[in-house]
């Protein structure tokens, strides 16, 4: 085994925790609850690390660990240790290790949604690889090198195939430094990629939110996702939201080549840093899957939005787009292609799609209610054949914005509200001193608020509770005094804020309820209510019951299932029929558009109250 | 009529000179000659414009002229007369006028060749035209631009086609500016273009040779050329030839976007200026056809050409190519194709199938051999089935380069010579006071001087006779003294000069010879010989034969096309028929690679005597 040495001379190994894909440097001697706290993977540690407890229980994969302690021989029956499970409090590396971290040790959903190692569906790629030997040109043989390739495999394979037009810019130089062999992506009948031979296929599948970027990269052999990553979407500092961008685009004519230039910037930067990660080259992409809401798949290629922003809100187009990577300018194999699913309106993407993908909502035999919540939230609703689906503006409270000390789900965020008689405990992101509130701390607290009689049916705050401080629009409730605060200023949820959320809850549950009365579904008959994406996954279901966003079902109903889109994307980057069922289940797709539903405002005026 | 005023208030108006396609601007009173002269169209004008000869005689298609002069009706019968037949140093325009010019009043064949208005094939273009009107969405009918859009068609026209994406940039404006009516452009199962209804669909071929570039602009519903347009390869200034700029691209890391990036700029500026003199939008060019040799093609396409310069010389690829317009840069329809004709070797590209296209040697039952020559010349043998190419490095002596007086055939370049007793006459280009030699030119003197019996058979220079003058490398034969030339030096041809004359003959004669050796096929035998290009169209048959270049066959059955490569892209621009002939000719070609054929050797040092 390698081992590097660092500065003060101390062996340094690398472990990787699996199935997040991190890796992290650390000394030999440090524990891997040590190793993980520096890779931010935040494994729940109850007792703090001294073993009295079995939470912070990993699993061995690969390498060697400092022998069992006495603690973990006590905490861990036989069967897990045979099983290779361990303390992470306890266990050293003696070597590069790789381990795995089971769902219940982790402390809270990353913040990137990780799902499992592998995408569960069966690998039928839609770019695979074939094998070629040729002989080199020479005098007596002059063929060009496009005709030695193509004739080399009908040949051997007997398919006469194509090779896209950029393959040939450095087809020639590839083939001669690689001694005329070379591992090729084909698809379909057309070459897209020369590559040294024995290299893996790589994909790439992007979700790009209006707030978040994710990327997956996986081996298009084996379905495996080698590493994901996130990333801030920098069109943020041109609008918050979908509308303000769409606006921007509006008024400046660069507008949608700026916003699409930033996405594509970032988006390269990631597949820079994931491919040093797993130390691969960019130029082993040979196909990428990119989903997002209809206005960021627009500007993500290019096409107009304008049109969105205007009744009746329709897209450029709704049909799948499969074009070359190059075209967009993303930084990877230069005949890659780059597929984009069908979506379904203006205001339900092709994320969705993806998301009612992964999450078997298309094939349920069950009554399933899915919905994605953002500043847009969409919902599906399953129903023997039918597919029913709508959009509802919930705006951007849970993203932590139009809320006083609303703020994204970063560090020092408040995530979770308790209110038990006087005290009022807050858990922040990271542990850190309150700095704010995001989404599921808003949620929390106006749920915990009412549960305390701090807010009445309509919103107003209670007149008569001594934490509710100031008048008129000042006067709001204190979740952290200042003297607690990382800023030195209350952190607090006033009138205002109460009423965001009385609007968002509403939207959500007037498209329940509207998806629901279309097909005469009562609540108790929906067995499935699965919720998605990064706030969907923080929250907390009983106060979304209680705030009266979702309708009041037995908790065992509800899945919150993380960042389905991007689990969506990855089955279709890794399997070429998940695509045609995505077309498939888009066709299916009625789509109810709640403005001009009939119903709609008083469904929407009665959801308001608590 | 619109009439403009010039600033001195007199009328001016336009005369387009057909076929041409130059348009100039002159005053009211002044002649058709005065007009070609200003428009660089060079008239035969025996008598200096004094109306006694008939050789600047034109013909008047549209517009009105001053009535017949007394000269006028005594020089032209009155048949002739009746046709609108005038002369142009006589006929004045009387508003905008179009005329068109026979071949026999063209001083000289134009730099860029032209060759008559309709390509000669039958119109199939792959791109043609569909009319729709959409119904305007609405919240009733919610379908995306694009599912309207396909929809119409299909219910319209029974087609299910799909939309480049490319088209989808601007697709959803345009409709709605068009009040959701518009002229589609289809290629195959694709929408390539959204118009305007009632637009034109135009189509741009592309003749890319290493020193000129032509462009045509053509309707692609009728084949009709609207306009053509030449400019100088901007490369020229990273190299003279195919294997200096190849040199360049090896030496430099950008070299060869570098080149790619001059070329398509230079294109640009083409197809903007070619659409202006037409009046129509870039946009209308919906597919482009591109022609050049094997470098020139790859260099356009951003093709690695390294390969091309070192044995065996092979091309990256040669089948044909089909690319986006966009991904080369090219300021045409957004969703234009560029095709590219397959290639037959490194060094006969496609613009020599275009040629064998043109000029039906791919189809004729004669035995003919086509010649292009160039720095490189380009020589095919057609006999029965059968269709034998090779390729001979006939140097740059022809275009004027390595030669101690030569130049491009510009004005002032001596392009004709005749040595009559101690009388050597030249006559120059735009009949300017001489300032060098081109091509032409060139190899007359050469012609001239062996049978005046200044050189002798292995190239001296006579020793005996005064004209002749200096010692050595000096040692030259004066063609115009310095008191008759523009720069006041003698221009010269010297022991060297001569040499690259024997050079290049003896590298195109034994092209020829070693094609007709291989079939056993003797001089007498062959029926047809064809010379294309600039040099080509210029030269002087007798020269050749005397020089030996040729060999001594009776003159008619000589036939100098000119630019029978751009005809050849004309005809695959309007034709996809051709398009597949092309295929199937390049199919047939048995290539002779010189460079290893037996006998090369010996048939060249054979050939270098005169």
């Amino acid at each position: 085994m390698m081992l590097k040495k660092n500065p003060s001379d101390k062996k340094i190994v690398f472990v990787d925790f699996e199935p997040i894909g991190r890796r992290v440097e650390i000394a030999i001697g440090e524990t891997l609850l040590s190793a993980a706290q520096s890779a931010g993977v935040e494994l729940i540690s109850i007792c703090g690390g001294v073993g009295s407890c079995d939470s912070c229980l990993i699993r061995l994969v690969d390498g060697e660990l400092s022998p069992h302690t006495k603690i973990e021989k006590e905490v861990i029956n036989s069967e897990a240790l045979t099983k290779g499970f361990r303390l992470a409090c306890q266990a050293k590396p003696l070597g590069n290790v790789k381990v795995d971290i089971p769902p219940e040790s982790l402390a809270a959903p990353q913040r990137l949604q990780i799902e499992g190692q592998y995408v569960d569906v069966e690998v039928n790629p839609i770019v695979s690889s074939i094998d070629v030997q040729l002989e080199a040109p020479s005098l007596s043989d002059l063929r060009s090198d496009a005709t030695r390739l193509l004739t080399a495999v009908e040949e051997q394979y007997g398919n006469r195939l194509r090779i896209y037009h950029s393959v040939l810019f450095d087809m020639s130089k590839r083939l001669r430094n690689q001694g005329w062999g070379a591992r090729l992506a084909v698809r379909g009948s057309n070459i897209v990629a020369v590559l040294a031979p024995e290299t893996k296929l790589l994909g790439l599948a992007v979700d790009i939110g209006t707030t978040k970027l994710a990327g997956y990269l996986l081996d298009l052999a084996t379905g495996e996702t080698l590493g994901m990553m996130g990333a801030m979407n920098p069109q943020i500092s041109y609008g918050e939201d979908v509308i303000s961008r769409i606006a921007y685009t509006n008024d400046h004519p660069e507008g949608r080549a700026t916003l699409k230039a930033q996405l594509i910037d970032t988006l390269n930067g990631m597949v820079s840093d994931l491919c040093s990660e797993v130390n691969v080259s960019s130029d082993q992409i040979v196909e990428v899957v990119m989903v997002g809401n209809t206005a960021m798949h627009h500007l993500a290629v290019g096409l107009p939005v304008r049109q969105l922003a205007v009744a009746p809100y329709v897209s450029a187009i709704s049909e799948s787009l499969d074009l070359p990577a190059s075209q967009i300018g993303l930084h990877v194999s230069l005949g890659a292609s780059v597929y984009l699913p069908p979506n379904i309106a203006g205001f339900v993407g092709a994320d969705h799609v993806a998301m009612i993908l992964a999450t078997d909502v298309w094939q349920t035999d069950r009554i399933t209610l899915a919905i994605d919540i953002g500043t847009n939230s969409e919902i599906t609703l399953a129903i023997g054949d039918r597919l029913l689906s709508c959009s509802c503006a919930s705006g951007p409270a849970f993203e932590g914005a139009h809320i006083k000390d609303g703020m994204r789900a970063a560090p020092g965020a408040i995530e979770r509200v308790q209110i038990i008689g006087d005290e009022v405990r807050t858990f922040t992101i990271g542990a850190q001193p309150p700095v704010g509130i995001c989404g599921s701390g808003i949620l929390d607290a106006v749920s915990e608020m009412l549960k305390a009689g701090l807010i009445e049916g309509r919103g107003a705050l209670s007149t008569d509770d001594p934490r509710v401080h100031g008048e008129g629009a000042e006067r709001a409730f204190v979740l952290a005094p200042a003297d607690q605060t990382g800023h030195g200023r209350d952190v607090v949820i006033n009138r205002k804020d109460i009423n965001e959320i009385q609007l968002a809850k509403a939207a959500i549950r007037t498209g329940i309820d509207v998806l629901l009365n279309e097909c005469g579904v009562k609540y108790a008959e929906v067995e499935d209510f699965i919720i998605a994406g990064a706030f969907g996954t923080y929250l907390d279901i009983e106060s979304a019951v209680r705030v009266g966003m979702f309708p009041d079902l037995p908790h065992e109903r509800f899945r919150q299932v993380g960042n389905a889109a991007g689990t969506g994307a990855r089955q279709m980057l890794v399997s070429a029929d998940r695509r045609g069922t995505a077309t498939e289940l888009v066709e299916r797709v009625e789509y109810i558009e709640l403005t001009t539903h009939a119903g709609f405002q008083d469904e929407f005026m009665k959801a308001i109250n608590f």
